[in-house]
């Protein structure tokens, strides 16, 4: 175990109803005029921003409306959403959505009071503060609810980049998880496919010793599958998706990922991926990260990878041929991602394989390896997207 | 799951020599005068103290000693630290030890503020407020380092009551696993009996829909039986004592224990056997927790001590006789115990039978029936002792 930091001081208000606490939040929180992000015109035909609003209204809390943020989240929004709070003296920010609404209030809530360009922050800069941020959580994917980074697109350059400090952890993030029960099929299991690979994101490292993040992470991704197949039955099982969006608070607050490397090649392989295609980013990790196990199951990582196929899929251990148990244990992976409705293929998700060449232009790898559980070259990008084209 | 809220706002500083830092995080927290509570002379012969106010005097910080709290924490103490806290005009309490030397900086630290007599706290009454605490941990086991919780015997009543309250929850955590190589291997034992007694007073629950915890749980409980086997047979396994120092913190922050009824009448059984013979804690669990999980799963219990049994202990489920499987994880759990050093009976702690009726009386039962997993009576709480005091 590596020597870390681990601090998490966002307030967790979990259960049915609990959005109608918000303005004690927000005031506690010292907001008074708030920017009350939110994505599509669902959070207002549910009657969610009404039921926000009028807990907002009750204790005396001002508000302006900063609605139609899309996902996969770009920049655009967040300088026009950083022009008008500053003129409308914004002294909080609360985002009503998934990953995309709350990272683009992040990004916001970095740039009102920074002098110079927000986008600094996605490209290395530590950030200098921020104002503070609530989230009423309507999508279990991204886990930006407790965690203290942020992704955004660059629409110009269309660079994904990500920015982190504890000064964007949220305030206090409000899980409801009867708020999650209207969305679609698709989207339900493209979270599921993002919280699993936040899972697998730190699972995977050479960092020794690390058993009880180790086997943390492993029970969460059992019981997200558990929990995954159960809600692709009956989408109205309330407590399927309470389980699953408490899973994808906590596998990403950190808590089982600290004193370990961490592997998030994955992740970067499929940002470009829905940067070109605009493709989800669950559905495209769905694609990305059985190809990239598959990978490194035969480049050296087969041990690690044979421990999940057996703990977590409950493959026999071939102890002649670990590399025959580990791609088991992908194969058993991609059977889930399939039935619960993911793609699995650039063919599925309207990716092209002549393509390629520019996905790997756009991870800007250079001659450089990537990646820490096994460091990916130039041609190791090539061939995890071939082996993601692959028919 | 139940709705629930969630807080855990301390910084957890983990690693090597990482107490070298602690001038600098009293600072951050706004200490200028600093009660440095510790216990034995362990702390000051091992060069911990000086190392400790070497840093605190770096950083321009003054402070008095406090030291020689015993294991099993008195009143007395708490009184005298609380009037010498108030004489020297202490503005913060820093608790060098494991949870004996926690607890009493917790209740000295909620005393100093308050008018009354700090005993209140700990029978009933909401803290009001107190004093910053910050912690550098020498014992993995009581989780006090991140919980908001104490636990005081009155030395008048022999009560042994617990107090809670955000605000004794420490504003940071030092937790170096290097500290805890020079313990006993008796304490070390200790210590991992009591951090898995805080993950099965979780997991034994009725509360139905709680994959997510169950699994963390269990896979908690699994990797502390893996290292704390590590841990014996080789006391300065740095790796070892790191995993099962995160692993103490992780389960009594309760992150996984959110959102499930819980049962502390195994904590409670065992409070009075140390109040009254002075036993260690962790010892005390050893004898108890069995006793009660075997008295549960012969009275309605045996489905989910099957389930501990099959996924922490792998004993094979047999359909037909769930109860022998639940006794089976029994019987593997105390196996375990005894491997690691711990007692399981009366006779092995000093504990005798002819005082099972007083320690009854102690737990103030009256009529009622206490616990959540399995309701106890008066003749309960005599049949799980008889069956810790049987041969």
């Amino acid at each position: 175990m590596k020597s870390f930091d681990f601090y998490s001081p966002t307030h967790f208000v979990f259960g049915k109803d609990r959005e109608n606490e918000v303005g004690k939040y927000v005031k506690e929180n010292g907001g008074s005029k708030v920017m009350l992000v939110y994505g599509g015109k669902s959070a207002k035909s549910s009657g969610l921003l009404d039921r926000i609003e009028a807990s907002l209204k009750e204790t005396g809390i001002d508000y302006i409306e900063w609605g139609g943020i899309k996902p996969n989240p770009v920049s655009t929004p967040v300088y026009e959403g950083i022009e008008q709070g500053r003129k409308e003296g914004i002294d909080f920010m609360l985002a009503v959505g998934g990953g995309s609404v709350i990272d683009t209030a992040k990004a916001i809530a970095m740039g009102i009071p920074y002098d110079g360009d927000f986008w600094d922050f996605f490209t290395g800069k530590d950030p200098e503060g921020a104002l503070p941020i609530g989230v009423v959580l309507t999508i279990a994917a991204a886990g930006s609810e407790g965690s203290p980074d942020a992704v955004i697109t660059n629409d110009k350059t269309l660079d994904k980049n990500g920015a982190g400090g504890d000064c964007i952890r949220p305030k206090f993030s409000i899980l409801n998880p009867a708020l999650t029960q209207t969305l679609p099929p698709y989207q339900t299991a493209c979270g599921i496919s993002d919280i699993i690979s936040h899972a697998f994101e730190r699972y995977f490292t050479n960092t020794p010793d690390v058993e009880v993040t180790d086997r943390l992470l492993e029970g969460l991704v059992k019981s997200v599958i558990h929990e995954g197949k159960r809600v692709m039955e009956d989408p109205d099982n309330y407590e399927a998706r309470a389980n699953i969006m408490w899973a994808g608070m906590v596998v990403h607050n950190n808590i089982m990922g600290v004193g370990r490397d961490q592997d998030w090649n994955s992740h970067h392989l499929e940002h470009v991926l829905s940067a070109l295609y605009d493709v989800a980013h669950g559905a495209g990790l769905a694609v990305i990260m059985p190809s990239w196990l598959e990978y490194c199951a035969t480049h050296g990582g087969e041990t690690r990878i044979a421990q999940m196929a057996t703990r977590i899929f409950g493959c026999e251990m071939d102890f002649a041929d670990p590399k025959r148990t580990a791609l088991e244990g992908v194969k058993a992976y991609r059977a889930f991602l399939k039935e619960i409705g993911m793609p699995l293929t650039f063919a599925e998700i309207g990716a092209k394989k002549e393509d390629i060449p520019k996905l790997v232009e756009m991870n800007h790898i250079g001659d450089g390896v990537t990646g820490g559980f096994i460091g990916l070259d130039k041609q190791a990008h090539f061939d995890i997207y071939e082996i993601a084209a692959r028919e």
